[in-house]
């Protein structure tokens, strides 16, 4: 499924707050007549898309395994669409069964356009360098201890691999690119957001490096903005 | 300046709902005090963006002419942003002294994305031929009364010259561009829809050059949507 977070308090449900998980449990209803709780692969935060994002529930309703898409894309808003759907066996789950997960972070450094105000982080202090964010990346790679750049948690892990992290850069219109077995809360962001920071001289590797190491001690204080941000794809099988 | 027009009513101003004059207006009285009325090259209807449209106005304030722009930014929502300003003379009319006026179309044939939804029309009738597509595109071309092709005004002269109308297409999106020396209301959004009908195979170059000829009798009865359109340029001096 894809969806375009702008709108949505982020996947969750919510009391008040619009939600993605709301909307396809409120479909779902409306075909089924069962109150379904839907699994994803994981949360995303309030104005954070999808381009690829996946879930599962379990439901006596009998319909094909394609019809899924259709019937629920009937009875969604505009702001969300599922692009395919298909049975799957009983012992597969949407968010354990995750081997990797693809996030990308778009960001221009170029005039400001209203057009791109929900999709782009529209960086507004200048030009980056491109080659030091390259070089900043590298630090990021393999298995660390990713607590200074997640959300606090006293309790859970925070140890994560990151397989691949590169960027790619035309006409002013970065992309970072973030393949890991997995992303904890706001990791992406801040991640992405101390880069940024050397990108701009602001900040060198050596202390992005430090914050790293420091295990959670030093946190890093810089966070990308939501509207940067894509889940573009969840693998399941081992490449 | 450009604007996404999705959340306004249009760009003139509304008792009741959002409108981009009005929103221009509102921050040239915090800038200067002043109620001032501004003028554009012309309106744009609900749902319909610009990239660079043109408005002037007169004031008392004296302000060096490159930081209007900034000033304005500063108190404007962020779907709409001022790209540029300079002082003009007296006999200069944002809409009275206009030559040419481009207008784009925005159209996808691809699978539905939920990113695209206020910016792009996507078609959701499958392929359209682009050859005949072009080939429908050169009745309109020259000095045509366009009556047929806008909204029924007993009293407005619905004579325009239509310089140039291109359509480009890559990897499913296409780009209907329309240059002329003036537009009517739902007139591009009338020969659009028209020549995309042709493009489905479902009306004829035929049909559409007989709605043209009838100067009025027969109208064009399909209207492109409105998120597909987009002022793209306002020329004041031949070219």
């Amino acid at each position: 499924m894809a969806y375009d977070g702008t709108l949505f308090h982020g996947w969750q449900i919510q009391v008040k707050e619009r939600s993605v998980q709301e909307e396809i449990q409120k479909a779902l209803k409306k075909i089924t007549g069962e109150d379904i709780i839907i699994h994803s692969s994981g949360r995303t935060d309030a104005g954070v898309h999808a381009e690829n994002q996946v879930f599962h529930f379990d439901t006596d309703k009998n319909i094909n395994e394609k019809q899924w898409a259709r019937a629920l894309n009937h009875f969604l808003p505009d702001d969300i669409y599922i692009k395919d759907s298909e049975a799957v066996s009983d012992d597969f789950h949407s968010r354990y069964s995750v081997k990797k997960k693809e996030y990308h972070y778009r960001l221009s450094t170029n005039t400001y356009s209203p057009f791109d105000r929900h999709t782009i982080y529209q960086y507004p202090y200048g030009k980056l360098d491109l080659e030091i964010m390259r070089e900043a990346a590298k630090i990021f790679i393999g298995e660390h201890d990713f607590a200074s750049y997640c959300v606090y948690d006293e309790y859970g892990n925070t140890i994560r691999t990151l397989y691949d992290f590169t960027i790619e850069e035309k006409d002013g219109f970065f992309t970072f690119k973030l393949i890991g077995s997995g992303f904890r809360r706001y990791m992406v962001r801040h991640i992405v957001g101390g880069v940024i920071q050397v990108g701009a001289h602001r900040r060198s590797i050596a202390y992005l490096k430090e914050l790293l190491d420091s295990k959670g001690e030093k946190k890093c204080l810089f966070k990308a903005e939501p509207e940067g941000l894509y889940l573009m794809h969840v693998h399941y099988e081992e490449e």
